[in-house]
């Protein structure tokens, strides 16, 4: 691996593990045993590789898994994707959801590149939600689709702030990011027609059985 | 007013203005012409200063204006109330919730108060789901009720941090908090039943002439 992929690796793990308030570009070398100065030299600052984190990898990652509509893809595999989407993204890249407005507010340049994948991704999830209502799961009026993405995507994006705001134990494991997930499905569930309830029950089954099991790994 | 008191609401005001990170105990004092060796002779640091702002005053607002279940009040009127209450503790504590889980992080004992907070809330939006259920105005299984209480507690939180990652524009004026509010609706409104739905429009109606009037003021 050369040198800057080390670095962007380096991070992407100090930072997930001890946050990214915490860590300084001299732990980010230490930890490579690499000097101040090669660091520099690949990287102005640690804003800059965080922008480079979320261009190289996750927005690649969001781009890649977030399934887009084909009729190949069965309307409910397509939930299942995305659930799981979501589910890679928070937990590869938990510092940037645990902390998204202040590293935006320090960054205009990633705030830019942010917004430019939340509008490409809100069109990915309408589209989903209209096929869920061609293949006669969901039910909802043409004025609601709006309101329905943005709920469900503020709660992806803000779930583990939510969750790190309602406890004491600031440990986050994969059952964390499984309850978020299953909440996709609780925001879901109301559109559902009476015919597609017993495949969302599937659905919510074999999330809750991975969320059980994390728990247990625990 | 006693200078500790002009202290605390000179910080809510500049936290609110400026942002809770753009500003020091040095502005504070600065701002409202006293030594910073008098502000420091009431609270130790910043920190100190926004726990005494939550124990003091946005948790005392939260308490008194969230709604608690009374026969008295009718089940719509409830739903206003709450709503109100959201639209009231976003807005005057504003850079609270731009900035949660930081300020939390940073600080245990506005954790712990926050925490304990948030289970009275949960409490109470959990008494004013039965009583809309009770009233016949929405309709959900007894399983259902906590996962919607979490998605309602989790919108009103977050609403803020996520408008402000939605767009390049940051400023916050009144029609944003209005637009968080009638969020609120839009996750309740698919339990409404068929007789309730003119009310849910005439509540929703109210809040859209809101927004539209805070647009056209800004």
């Amino acid at each position: 691996m050369k040198t800057r992929d080390k670095i962007i690796h380096a991070s992407i793990e100090l930072f997930n593990e001890q946050g990214e308030r915490n860590v300084t570009t001299n732990h980010i070398a230490a930890h490579l045993g690499i000097s101040p100065g090669n660091l520099y030299y690949h990287f102005r600052n640690k804003e800059d590789i965080i922008l480079s984190i979320y261009e190289e990898y996750a927005r690649n990652l969001l781009l890649d898994v977030f399934p887009i509509v084909s009729p190949e893809v069965k309307a409910f595999d397509s939930i299942i994707m995305y659930m799981d989407a979501v589910f890679q993204a928070m937990m590869k890249f938990r510092f940037f959801y645990s902390n998204l407005p202040v590293l935006l507010a320090k960054n205009p340049m990633l705030r830019e590149k942010y917004v430019e994948v939340q509008v490409c991704i809100s069109e990915r999830v309408s589209q989903l939600l209209l096929k869920l209502r061609d293949a006669k799961m969901i039910k909802f009026a043409d004025e609601e689709l709006a309101d329905i993405v943005s709920i469900l995507r503020l709660v992806n994006t803000f779930w583990l702030s939510f969750y790190q705001t309602q406890t004491n134990n600031v440990v986050i494991t994969d059952s964390v990011f499984y309850e978020g997930v299953l909440k996709i499905l609780v925001i879901i569930k109301p559109y559902a027609t009476e015919e597609s309830l017993p495949e969302f029950f599937k659905a919510r089954e074999i999330y809750r059985e991975h969320f059980h099991k994390a728990l247990e790994e625990m």
